[in-house]
Formats: C-alpha cells, sequence, structure tokens
C-alpha cells in the first residue's frame, strides 16, 4: 500500500538521527509499501534562519522569509534522501514545487490549494522512495511560500490526500496524542484513538503534536491518520472518525502558551468598528484567536483579542498606522498570557463541565482573564506565571470527577 | 541602461559587507539604471553543506548534491534583498528556475542551455532590482541543477547574455585580473584590458578570478565584462575583443593548486584504449585536463592524465570498477601536483618563448613532471612544493626579459 510518512526537525537533527529515520522507511519500504517521506527542517535551522533575517530587518518582507526559511527543508530533505540510498535504497528527493504542492499566496502563512501528484507518481513508479520537503510550496506567481509553523503536517495529509494514499504517519518525539502535555501533567494519559473534532480542537488550542490545518484536511479528505513516536515501536494514536461518543466528556486538556492579548480602548459604539479591526490584520495574514467585545464607557466599547505572540508588535504597528481611521483612545497589550482549554464533544450541553473547570482554577487560586466557549471546548485566558499549576489542577479535577476522559 | 552585477560569497559573507553590496547596488539603482543582481552563497555556506554530505556518504548522489548546494545561493539572495528593501528599495529575489536558468542534467557541473527571461523582464518593468541565485539552473526534468565551483560568474553572463545587458560587472575581492596571484607573485601587475581568448586561457588554468564557462559565454555573445573589487572604486580589468594583438606576447602566468595526476600502467597498444578510458569519465561528468600518452613496454602504453583533487576518488574507483573492460597492468595516481602555465596570444609561434619558461624553471631547481602546450599557453605540472618558487620564477623571466607582457 501506499504510506505517508513524515518526520519532524528533531527526528532528522543530526547525523545519527538520519540515519534511524532512514532504517524506519526502509522497514517500511522493503515490507513492499511504496513510500513518500515529508520531512521538516533539521532542529532549530528555521529559528536560525528566522534570526538571520532579523540581523538585516525588524520586519523583513513575507516573501523574502519564504525564500529564505524554504531552504531548511531543501536541506534535510537532501540529506535524507542521501542516507537513503547510502543503505542502498532508490530515493529521491522533491521540494514543494517538484512535488505539486499549489498554495495560496499568503506567505508565511499559505494554505494548500491542491496537489498536483504527477512528479511524485512518475518517481513512485519507478520504485523511488520519494523525500518531499515539509511546510513549503507554490503560488501562483511561481513564488516559494511556506505553511506556517507546523506546515509539514499539513503538507503529510495534503499529499496522502492528493495520492490517496492508506495510512499517514506522523512521527514525532512523543507516542502519541495525550489528554495533557505529559512533560507538564504528571497524570497525563496516551489516548488509542481521537475523532478529527477533538483532535482538530486539541491542535487549534496549542497542542502542538499535530498542526491544526493539516486535521481539518484529514477531516475533509477522510485521511487515515496516525501519530506514532519515531523512537518506539508504541501504536500511536489513531486519529480517525469515531463512531459512538456516547460517555465521552472531555478528550484532553491544552495548554497554549504563546498567546498575546490586545486590547483596543475606547473606540466609537457603532457598526462596522469590528469588521474594520480584523480585515485590517487578515489582510496581513494575521491570524486571531479569541474575540471579546465589551461596553466601556457612554458611546465606547472595547474590543480585546489574542493573537501569537510573535504578531503582537506587528498588531501594534498596524493598530498605530490606523489610529486616524480606527478612531480609538489606546491600546493596552500583554504577551505573557497563556490560554487553557478543554475539550470534548457534547461537553457544552452536560451540566457542570465549565463549573468543574471554575471551581479547579479558583481552588488553585487562579484568575481568569477572559472566557470563551464552543460546542466542543471551553478556553480561559490565564497569567503566565500561573499556567502549569492551572494545567495540572484542571487535568487532575477531570481524572478525579465522574465526568470521563476518552478511553 | 541594464546592468548585471555579480558578487562573490566573501562579498556577502556577513550583515555588514551585505549592507555595503546593497548601497553598491543602490547607487547603480539610483542613477537610473535596471540592475540585476547575481550572488553566490555566503562565505564559507558552500564548503560547509558538502562537509554535511560528507558526513552521510563518502559519494553522495550528484542530484542531491545539487539539491543541497542550491539552498546556499537562495539563502544569500532572501538575505541581500532584505538588505535592499531595508534600504528602502523595491527588490526581489529569484532561483535559478524562477530566472529560467535552463541547464543540461549533468549535476554538479551543469551547462546553461537557454535563459527564459521573461520572469526577470516582468520584474525589471515592476521597477524592482532583480536578485538572482547564482551557480544554479533547473534541467528539463525539472531537477536543480548546479554550475560547477565558480559557477555565478556563468549565471552572470548568461543573464546578461539572455537580457541583452549592457554590462556585466563581476565584483570580487580582488580589484582586476593580473599577471600573475599578487599574493604569491611580488611582481604581478593589474591589466586595464585582455581579450576573452587569454582570459580563457587564464580562468581554465586556474586563475580563479573569472571561471571559464562565464568567458567562453562572455565571448560567444559579445558581453561587455568587467571585473572589479567590491571594496574599492578602482576601474578594473575589462575584458573584451581586443583589436591589435601586436607586441602582446605574454598575458598572464597561471597557477592551478587543485591537481591530481592519474597514470594506467600498461594499457594494451590497439585503437580505442583511449576512447573507452575517457568516454567513461565523461559521463560521470568528470573533467579531465591535460593527457599524455607514452608507449610503455612492448605491446603496452601508458596514459597519464589530470582532474581536479576532488575527482581523485571517482576516478580511480571508476577505474577499479571497469578493470576487466580496460585491461590495465595497474593504475598510480597522485594529488600533490600544480599546474603551471604561461598565457599569450602567438605565443607558440615566437621563437624562445618554451625555452625561457623551462629555464627558469631548471634555474630554480624545480622538476618538470609533463608538458603541455596550445597556440596560445604552455603548462607544465610540477610538484605542489616547488609551486610558489616556480611561480615567481616565471612570471619574473618575463619582466626582465624583451618578451613583454600585455600594456
Amino acid at each position: 500500500m501506499l504510506i505517508v510518512q513524515k518526520f519532524g526537525g528533531s527526528s532528522v537533527a543530526n547525523v545519527e538521527r538520519l540515519f534511524n529515520v532512514a532504517d524506519r522507511i526502509a522497514a517500511t519500504y522493503r515490507d513492499g509499501h511504496k513510500v513518500v517521506v515529508v520531512v521538516s527542517a533539521q532542529g532549530d535551522t528555521t529559528d536560525d534562519l528566522i534570526a538571520k533575517a532579523h540581523e538585516i530587518s525588524d520586519r523583513p518582507s513575507r516573501r523574502e522569509m519564504d525564500m529564505l526559511m524554504a531552504t531548511g527543508e531543501q536541506q534535510s530533505m537532501a540529506l535524507l534522501t542521501m542516507a537513503l540510498q547510502q543503505r542502498g535504497l532508490p530515493a529521491v528527493s522533491l521540494t514543494g514545487w517538484q512535488a505539486g504542492i499549489s498554495t495560496s499566496s499568503a506567505h508565511t502563512a499559505a494554505r494548500v490549494r491542491k496537489v498536483n501528484p504527477q512528479r511524485i507518481s512518475h518517481e513512485l513508479e519507478k520504485n523511488n522512495i520519494v523525500v518531499v520537503a515539509g511546510f513549503q510550496g507554490y503560488s501562483k506567481q511561481d513564488d516559494i511560500t511556506t505553511l506556517g509553523r507546523g506546515g509539514s503536517d499539513t503538507t503529510a495529509v495534503a499529499l496522502a490526500a492528493g495520492l490517496s494514499a492508506e495510512l499517514c504517519e506522523i512521527y514525532t518525539d512523543v507516542d502519541g496524542v495525550y489528554t495533557a502535555d505529559p512533560r507538564i501533567v504528571k497524570k497525563a494519559r496516551k489516548l488509542d484513538e481521537i475523532s478529527y473534532d477533538e483532535m482538530l480542537e486539541l491542535a487549534s488550542l496549542g497542542a502542538k503534536v499535530l498542526h491544526s490545518r493539516s486535521v481539518e484536511l484529514a477531516k475533509k479528505y477522510s485521511v487515515n491518520l496516525v501519530v506514532r513516536s519515531s523512537l518506539t515501536d508504541a501504536p500511536g494514536t489513531y486519529v480517525k472518525e469515531v463512531g459512538s461518543m456516547e460517555n465521552v466528556l472531555v478528550s484532553g486538556v491544552a495548554l497554549d502558551k504563546n498567546v498575546a492579548r490586545v486590547t483596543i480602548v475606547g473606540v466609537k459604539d457603532e457598526p462596522g468598528v469590528a469588521h474594520r479591526v480584523f480585515s485590517l490584520l487578515s489582510k496581513r495574514s494575521i491570524s486571531v484567536d479569541i474575540i471579546i467585545q465589551s461596553i466601556g464607557s457612554a458611546n465606547s466599547k472595547d474590543i480585546m483579542f489574542t493573537v501569537e505572540r510573535s504578531s503582537e508588535r506587528e498588531v501594534l504597528d498596524i493598530l498605530e498606522e490606523n489610529r486616524r481611521h480606527l478612531h480609538y483612545d489606546h491600546i493596552t497589550s500583554d504577551n505573557s498570557m497563556c490560554k487553557l482549554s478543554i475539550v470534548g464533544a457534547g461537553m457544552v450541553s452536560t451540566p457542570g463541565v465549565a463549573t468543574t473547570m471554575f471551581e479547579a482554577l479558583s481552588d488553585t487560586n487562579v484568575n481568569i482573564g477572559a472566557i470563551s466557549t464552543s460546542e466542543v471546548k471551553i478556553s480561559v485566558l490565564i497569567d503566565e506565571k500561573d499556567a502549569d499549576k492551572a494545567y495540572n489542577a484542571v487535568h487532575d479535577v477531570f481524572v478525579d470527577t465522574n465526568i470521563q476522559f476518552r478511553n
């Protein structure tokens, strides 16, 4: 069968690990499968490249950032292909444009539009192992684009969908999806399976095990996805359409430490204000997460929203540049916030879930900065200094009450 | 007018130098010219990438080497473009394939076949400074290729020809073409101009100031070429069709330290032997330089040839693999040889030039390992330990005799 295997940056960080990955790929290939490999940049390469750009400019152009960052994956895929060839296997590497990963033109945050699999299919027919650069694609203008941090997962799922692969294996340095981050929460448990929707919430809430766009694509194209460790043979966690949702309440607790909160204080209380603010941000491909609008003093209101910390400076600049256009009083911002979320199907319709969460936070003396809920999650903003104790407290209260975790 | 400017790796080795180069480009652009910039990888990047590959494999595949090495120029062009933008200039970077540099499929030693300048022209029309990755192109198969060490010069000249540029400026860390390497030969003098043919011989003989393929292309398409320093405003050396060749004998002395000598001892004295040997090497894109065939013992002969030192191991492997097919007695090799050459139009037809060279070597007690001559050059192989004294001796004897240097 055709299997897509994705290896993250830490799995290929040095020569020893490259050969370890090569041996794992070799085992799959020698079992008679066709293999497409997606690989991230080695170790800290992407961060190093970003640092290089920032030596030159505070706000380097996004197009040139993509040009620069895309080299990280191009290097790791060439090195991995050499390691496969050194093991006697036929292999060939392909960049994003060679692999036919067509994307939108939103540099540094492009979305996969289409996969043109001709070249990959041709290489597979020649019995090659095909090693594809993760994280990158090309736009209609033939410019190199990247998919945002974690985008290699999306590359893998998009290829699995485009090639109708039987399985998409995401290899990482943990052995599956946990009810919480096991490095912080001692009682965290590994899940054997999780639904697309729950995984999507966990991913978008900061559980770094999968890029959320990859889960969206997997759901849309019904890709069989498994998250496994590249270091052990443990079976991992399957992400799929789960049939029975009975007795499933909380599938996990997620902590996102990469949150900045921006508040626009004193905008006019009139129609179109929110649209003006968020269209300015979306034009620059800045993702906004929680949005809360509150009534301020007479004839004015406040708009609070959260973005990734790396976007904070750009957001403040955009708001400052458009001060006259937006008519606000002033801006405040805080980039030491975290978002703590619980995820589970049918949660909101079950009485007591939110109360249990808030009680756990109150008992641990953690102040809640904002609350946001959806059908399958409840998120709160808290101060970074409270993050780890709040994370444990909320996880433990669901383990210890009659509200069940999956499995 | 349209000017192509090429900057080598040392000119862009760090942030300060990147801005220095950006300022030079800016001055040309602000004078009203259209500018296409060709840039090499920063500093030792290419060597570092080669070292990484060799940690994985003694003989990494050439296709994957190209994939790996091409990232060096992609990084430097993105960084230079950011520096230009930081200076307030409109600029855009293009990889080899984006810039339309179509090449042969001979990985690591590809030849430019054609330049498709649509994208560059389009960017120039938008008043952009266009920064192109040197050294790289793409093959018919849409694979990434590289042009061999120094290939960025060739990229610059090919673009100048393809875009009908008025001038192609090669910026380097010396201020022009010298009669010999001024770091080794104290009496070396800078030339104001040199003909394509003489430059070609000097380049192919190891004067590292220009890649020989670039001079071939410049001659073929009559590209106005100038070699200048990126650190000073000195006028440099113009390479062009020089009218009068009278009174010009020796235009330069060149020393190539990158020579390995391989001797196949005891091949059968029958037709087709040389063809069999050298077709095996050319299939692997290994460049052979001097070839000398000599009569050995009865019914056998010896074939000696030189290659770049980096090719020695591969050549020995190829000869060993084909031992039964080639029927030789044994192989010897020596990778501590140098080639010392004198170049000048009409040299061979002038009595006494070769004698003067050999006499200078004899007086300095330097042993000659082989001699090769053409219409415009005389080359000798000598031992590496004698290289510098031989280089000075030969240069000085032509300065001190009535056989004139150009200018």
